[in-house]
């Protein structure tokens, strides 16, 4: 008998998830190679930084997803290079041979550039994202209740956020409702309600990729909740609890949160692909890479052209789709051969959505803009729907009924040893 | 109008805050001081360790707890030294004057003048012991799955717990189940269910505090559940993945827990009170302090006799009592002045408690004793109603109810600073 084809899939988030779930050939065995132990439904990330969620309840062990799935391998590693031309991945531990390569290993913050700005600016991409800032926030709240000096606490409860994309807006709204209803009473030294949270984008709208109604309405929005949106608003340099703007302006903050920019990983550069300026790989019109037939780059390591001429976005359907795609090429090559022209991938756009906080969010589905509390509603559902688990769906519900009626958040616990980092990084 | 008398109390654990909630005085103010943000529901601190529940489920930010308190002020600092004459004390950021002092900051873990053997045997006291023993448990049998050489994998597998206490009985047969049910499907080179885990405990029995009958009970429970059980061994060294006994006999493994020994914090030792051996403080019958009657001393980091002449137990029960006893002391005496002899604190024995796994307990309260499933549901039922907060009682409920029905956990993240520090460690 012959040795079964061996596909290898390098991240297990949407993409790495979605070919896996969807490629079935019995003549193929499926290694899943991740850097962490679980699959992390990023579109709730936020909530996790805003104290809304507990970290498990949005992380999914990746090998108890795909536990009945006896043909698939899940092995947590890293990949660090390639060889090519004999069809090798050297991880760290091991070094696999493959058949089939796709490649799904996702983003990483992009700071322009300026990567000495993540120390004073994290960005929002792993739970340990999510954890820094979540303590940071309210790190900064505990500082200004110890905190004697009044002229401090202004500094220390404002809080800037740069970029105004779906993930700068959600950030911004959840943080406004944290400081101003879920901490408002609980501290006796300073008055949470006068945190400043202010949101910077560099373009003139934020919400950029929205139509111009929504993104009118989600300003709207943000600012009714007291946020302080700047648009066309450009940041030169970030320091130690300090922004400074193109226009010469300082900003001092107690914390500081990068939702700019998100770059593909690195290791795209090792398999010497063009890659465009974020580092994705231009691939081909069916995924593959150029010369590569047997590669495929997915997610957000792929830069491929929706119908519309414009690159087919960052977000986690376009990645499942890409997986699905992918997942059809290989099975049906493996069974019937190589032998037909592959389909080029078609993304299909199932809409736009972006909360903003508390009964409101904007939707967009081509021609159909929804905003407010049935746009909302909507957002509740698609996100309960799309999270992976029964039990992290039931306990999402019951956070965010909690957060709803009670107007409190479940998730407030500052780890030590975060604390004890930050605490000896100020001194 | 004169300034009302300051009581600060030191922790905010289960003494602390049952004094905070108990003391209610309208001429007097609270200050309560905590090195974390978060009051910490110890007895399922366990159920963090082995990937049961998730760290913010049993973690309730204190001035949340507390935000109703308007005399009552919290502060997230550490109390470093005091001045006993000017009553005075020390913390990080702030000095506190006090005209009554409430010590309440629990116990460590005690390695018995062997602190280099916390790096290889981490304790459980703290949220963050709780995370870093689940990613170890986690990462060792990710690691066997990597390792292609089968005989590391036993030693991979092997898990030893030194501590026959409840703390090492309910961490044994968490372990047990977590290997033979839970991660049984979930991997591919290795079978979880071959898992070893070891508990040594140094006397003749495991819960020694317990009646034998019920000792014996959980020993059979413990044995049925695959878990071998070593009485009168004790340990003589502890190295990296090694443990070397008395008789001369190693034991390789993976992953080696400490639950054999909890002192009281050093700081006790900067009050010139008489201390026992494990650094509690042998306080007056009203908890007070030999010849400082403003200052009290309650649960762990207390040391007092219970009517049958033994000391009263490191147990959440006995610390609350010692709270709402010293709250009625300072409250009497702040109101009618300090007139009376103040009454000696009486420990009421409520029962013992210790679970062992999956519809498998033992209690006892005097003369009743009870084992197996009805003391399992008794463990279930009292643990829902101390957890505070509704919404960690409904969050833990789901996820009983969850590893109950489905035989999964839903907290089996491993965060990927602790995966990098691990693998560092290991290089």
């Amino acid at each position: 008998m012959d040795e079964p084809i061996h596909v290898v899939v390098l991240g297990g988030g949407f993409g790495g998830l979605e070919f896996c779930k969807h490629f079935r050939c019995e003549d193929a065995r499926v290694t899943l190679v991740d850097r962490t132990n679980h699959h992390l439904f990023q579109p709730l990330l936020y909530q996790v930084a805003t104290a809304g969620l507990s970290a498990p309840e949005i992380a999914q062990p990746i090998r108890s997803i795909l536990s009945d799935r006896r043909d698939i391998t899940v092995l947590m590693d890293e990949a660090l290079d390639f060889n090519l031309t004999e069809r090798r991945v050297f991880l760290r531990e091991n070094t696999l041979h493959y058949d089939f390569l796709v490649l799904a290993m996702g983003g990483r913050n992009s700071y322009f550039g300026h990567p000495q700005w993540s120390r004073f600016a994290p960005g929002l991409k792993t739970v340990e994202d999510a954890l820094l800032i979540r303590s940071r926030v309210l790190l900064a709240f505990e500082r200004a209740e110890n905190e004697a000096k009044r002229e401090q606490h202004e500094k220390l409860m404002t809080i800037v956020i740069i970029g105004g994309g779906a993930t700068g807006v959600e950030l911004a709204g959840a943080l406004a409702e944290l400081a101003r209803t879920v901490l408002r009473r609980d501290f006796r030294h300073i008055d949470p309600a006068q945190a400043r949270i202010i949101l910077l984008e560099g373009g003139p709208a934020i919400l950029g990729n929205f139509p111009p109604d929504l993104s009118a309405s989600a300003q709207r929005h943000l600012e009714a909740m007291g946020v302080q949106v700047r648009t066309s608003t450009r940041v030169k340099d970030i320091r130690e609890r300090e922004v400074e703007l193109e226009n010469g302006e300082i900003l001092q903050a107690g914390t500081i949160l990068w939702a700019a920019g998100v770059s593909a990983t690195p290791l795209a550069e090792k398999l010497g692909a063009e890659l465009d300026k974020a580092g994705r790989i231009k691939v081909m019109p069916d995924l593959s890479l150029r010369g590569r037939p047997e590669i495929f780059a997915i997610g957000d390591m792929a830069l491929v052209m929706a119908e519309d001429g414009r690159p087919v976005p960052g977000v986690s359907p376009a990645a499942m789709q890409m997986g699905r795609h992918v997942a059809g090429i290989v099975a049906g090559e493996i069974r019937f051969g190589a032998k037909n022209a592959r389909p080029a991938f078609k993304y299909f756009d199932k809409g736009t959505l972006a909360t903003i906080g508390r009964s409101a969010a904007v939707a967009w589905f081509g021609k159909i803009h929804v905003s407010g509390y049935p746009a909302w509603l909507l957002w509740l559902f698609v996100h309960l729907v799309f999270l992976v688990g029964f039990r992290n769906r039931a306990a999402v519900l019951l956070n965010w009924a909690y957060a709803y009626y009670g107007y409190k958040r479940g998730a407030r616990l500052i780890p030590g040893d975060i604390a004890a980092a930050e605490s000896e990084q100020r001194e």
